[in-house]
């Protein structure tokens, strides 16, 4: 069994199809009759860049517009003038065709090398990816034909390239197994964006796996079965059938109110990312939206969307809702978000930079036709609007000061809206945490965001690997934030919107702090519906009790375990 | 009167000098002796290493390594055969050696303008400064030549690139004005370096001075006053005056012990970044360090500094402050730190990465032999060990654990050191504050680290300038957090090691809060001295009682300017 890293879940069993380099080896020759060379070498470029063009329309259909844009930046490099005038005056002067365009790639590459951020390092990898697209076509070569992949197909490479993936046909690749990349590469995403089960980093792969040879995927924990036993290809078909059972299972939670053992009941929302996924909400049998994103609606556009096109998606989104409540955050984006309009600088901490309520206090050419949008909306439904990144109770002021002048501008215009619409904060800063009890004076209700909460409070960049280790919602430090917020917004709706509302192990910890509504993914309502069904209070009480007498993480986690039902 | 940013305190009064930009047209010729060309080029291109080797030394020992190492990092670029030899080959087409430098230059700049992220666009400014270098020389101009300027210039520039500071004779020079740059660009962390008055991105300067022209330079408020009149520059020269009144006044305090008013003792002690620091302490009356920055030794060294090299530092340090406490930081370095031996990469968010204690604890090679040098030099004087960027117990257990199997291998070498030697935490995280309880049960004592404190409580990145209005130890979040620190503290000595320590708004809460230790700049020690010596405990507690009812930072801002001594 090969160990990697587990980056996409679910089981495949399957067929290994090695997706070998092409060789570029060319013979250097000295031309002649270079405006041949130049024509050959024009009509390969056109070529390239029809492909080019072709691989990310397909991507931005499959995968998403942002990927696509990786794959059209090449082309935009290889358009430049500098780039391109450069090539074909090496072959003027009789280099041939491959040696121009390895000539002037590898200045680029050297130069770009040379750089001792990843940013620019990253851009020298763009230009070895042109330099081995258009060498490949020059020598009239083709890469292995991912897109005829028959059914039942693992497929296994060093890395997958973004000119691969838009050839994956999803119904026929059962795993992907890479020997780079970690949980957040390029290669992860596409592969959780297609619910293809993944393992990355495994050592050697190319070496070790063989065309045909039948292979176990495990994503969910990252392993790599290499010629499995009947007996393995059993167990690991029993495996699937049991998490299917288990899906079974909790169909019969379908239609059920939340409630705990002993009939404390809860609300159990969902949190979504675009109009549609109201749809999964309702078929999942969420209670409602605990937390609405709203970046898809700048992620998607070229220009600050419009009040119109706003408030649109949030009709939308309520409509399919009905009474059912709809709790949107404001545009939640900074330095690290590659959204050009929006006018944001690359910075040094992204994280704790000019970013969500902070940018948007100070551009009220892109908040106030948000808050006009959300207020317009909430005539529609039962939707409420939610603060992020909150640090002091003047933030919270000022946005309620903007959202009264709107509703005194709507109020003139004749314009239907929510009077009572509320507006919340979501809380995830340890500013937030320490003055949560000034901010339940302001707030209409609470969402505790424990990602970031989690994140700000142990200093950790969650999406950093060497650091993985102290980001956990069980550390002591995150624990007794989460209860203070809960206890300081005791009058108030509390709800949690981070992942950790639908762990199993914190939450007994979440019931017994008070915890008012569960905001989870569509996927988890049911079984966090199950396990909140299976605590009293006062057994949560007591586990929570002993949980907050223990002094590091790993003891909070082992007790959690050892009493989880 | 014109406003600009303030980035270097003091006042200059002076005459102007425009530092103009050399025109760089040249006449594209068609060569024909290309080898005469290539050797006029290949004498200049030598001449220009030649100068920027020279500058770089000089910004080495006038301002600092890394600064020259910017300059250096030019010439690498130049020497790269990649474009060495793209330049020699188009002059052998026929270009003259303008030209063929333009044309190279511009191609990279081109390609590197067309990224989006500040790094790779910098890189595009780095070329732009050779291709100007280069075009300058090769056509026998001369940029003004400042090392000559008279004594009481103020340099005017649109901005300050590192080939002119190299020019720069500090006593010369009374104030700087520039078109460009903030607080944090190079023009300002060199003007500081100097002690030269600045104010910079002042609109339109080469428009609006002349040279000779007599302006007034107030670096501590941002102001260039124009044309002073003759009781304008009476007033300033009268500031000026009081300034220099104020400091000698403070010589009151010198060989006084650090009380308030009622006669309640508490320690004034000093932060300091390398070994001969320890000499101003001294001389400024600090009564210890609070807080050695052990980085330094790794900044200067191309290789780990070896435990002899970091044992003979603190041993000189210790030596040189007889039995005075001081605190030494074990290393506390991130990604963003250039010191390429350690192996760090670069991060997204460093601040939130992979860093201190962190990284420490995964480098047994690296800790090791800084812990042993600290347990070694301990022999000689009050040394004590603190540890940074804790979050959880586990840390300090590590580093405790760690200390505990460096003292059993000294004695079995029969090697002397402090075997009560105090272990301490820098509480700097908000996690840290949340568990202060827990850590005080671990700890010696703790210094509080306002400065990360504050950014971590608001998330916000204090080098950051467009959320710098929400970085204030003030606001109400970051005040509780500090409260809480020292009380959970009471049982040990706490401390307080960042800037926010010499505030004299903020000294009469950390006086009401318990504070033991006060850990400020040596230029700060006799004033921060007089102010406690103005409050009284009881004074100060209600002071601290009224400021912590506030519910804004500009509120507590307000109040505590209306109280202050």
């Amino acid at each position: 069994m090969l160990k990697g890293v587990n980056a996409s879940e679910g089981i495949g069993i399957g067929k290994v199809m090695l997706i070998e380099e092409v060789s570029l080896d060319y013979e250097k020759k000295q031309i002649t009759d270079t405006q041949a060379e130049i024509d050959r070498y024009r009509k390969v470029f056109d070529a390239y860049c029809e492909k080019t063009e072709k691989q990310a329309e397909n991507i931005k259909n499959t995968i998403g517009e942002k990927e696509a844009d990786i794959i059209l930046g090449h082309l935009l490099m290889l358009k430049d003038p500098a780039m391109s005038s450069s090539i074909e005056g090496n072959i003027s002067s009789g280099c041939c065709a491959e040696d121009a365009v390895a000539q002037v790639c590898d200045m680029f590459i050297g130069v770009f090398s040379m750089a001792d951020d990843e940013l620019t390092k990253q851009r020298a990898s763009d230009v070895e990816d042109i330099k081995n697209g258009l060498i490949t076509m020059l020598l009239g070569k083709e890469e292995v034909d991912i897109a005829s992949a028959p059914s039942g197909t693992v497929l296994v490479a060093k890395d997958l390239t973004p000119s691969m993936t838009s050839c994956i046909v999803k119904e026929n690749i059962v795993g992907i197994v890479t020997e780079v990349g970690g949980k957040t590469s390029h290669s992860a995403i596409l592969a959780r964006a297609m619910e293809i089960p993944a393992v990355l980093s495994v050592p050697n792969v190319m070496e070790t796996f063989e065309n045909g040879q039948e292979i176990i995927v495990d994503g969910s924990h990252g392993e790599v079965i290499e010629n499995p036993s009947d007996g393995e290809i059993a167990i690991y078909r029993e495996k699937t059938i049991e998490y299917k059972k288990e899906k079974e299972e909790l169909k019969k939670f379908i239609g059920k109110e939340t409630v705990t053992a002993d009939g404390v009941k809860v609300e159990l929302c969902c949190n979504i990312g675009k109009p549609d996924d109201a749809d999964a909400v309702l078929s999942k049998d969420g209670e409602g939206v605990g937390l609405f994103r709203t970046e898809f609606l700048y992620m998607d556009s070229s220009s600050i969307p419009t009040e119109e096109e706003q408030f649109e998606a949030y009709k939308k989104t309520v409509l399919k809702l009905g009474d059912k409540p709809l709790i949107i955050r404001t545009l939640d984006v900074g330095g690290d978000k590659d959204i050009p309009y929006l006018g944001l600088s690359k910075e040094d901490n992204p994280f704790m930079g000019f970013r969500a309520v902070r940018y948007c206090l100070h551009r009220e050419d892109v908040y106030k036709p948000q808050l006009r949008a959300l207020l317009r909306a909430s005539a529609f439904g039962n939707i409420k609007i939610m603060i992020p990144l909150v640090t002091c109770i003047d933030e919270v002021r000022e946005v309620k000061a903007m959202i009264e002048n709107i509703k005194a501008e709507l109020d003139s215009e004749n314009i239907a809206y929510n009077k009572d619409i509320q507006v919340g904060v979501m809380v995830e800063t340890p500013a937030a945490s320490l003055i949560a009890d000034l901010l339940a004076e302001e707030a209409d209700f609470f969402s505790i965001g424990t990602n970031d909460l989690t994140g700000y409070t142990m200093a950790v960049d969650r999406g950093n690997a060497d650091v993985a280790y102290l980001y956990s919602a069980f550390q002591p430090a995150v624990l007794r934030s989460i209860k203070k917020i809960i206890e300081d917004g005791k009058d108030i709706m509390v709800g949690m919107c981070g992942e950790a509302a639908a762990d199993p192990l914190l939450i007994p910890l979440l019931l017994a702090f008070g915890l008012d509504e569960f905001s989870v993914s569509a996927t988890s309502v049911l079984k966090t519906r199950k396990i909140i069904s299976q605590w009293t209070i006062d057994e949560a009480k007591e586990v929570a009790n002993k949980a907050l007498t223990l002094k590091t993480e790993s003891e909070v986690v082992e007790y959690l375990t050892s009493v989880a039902k």
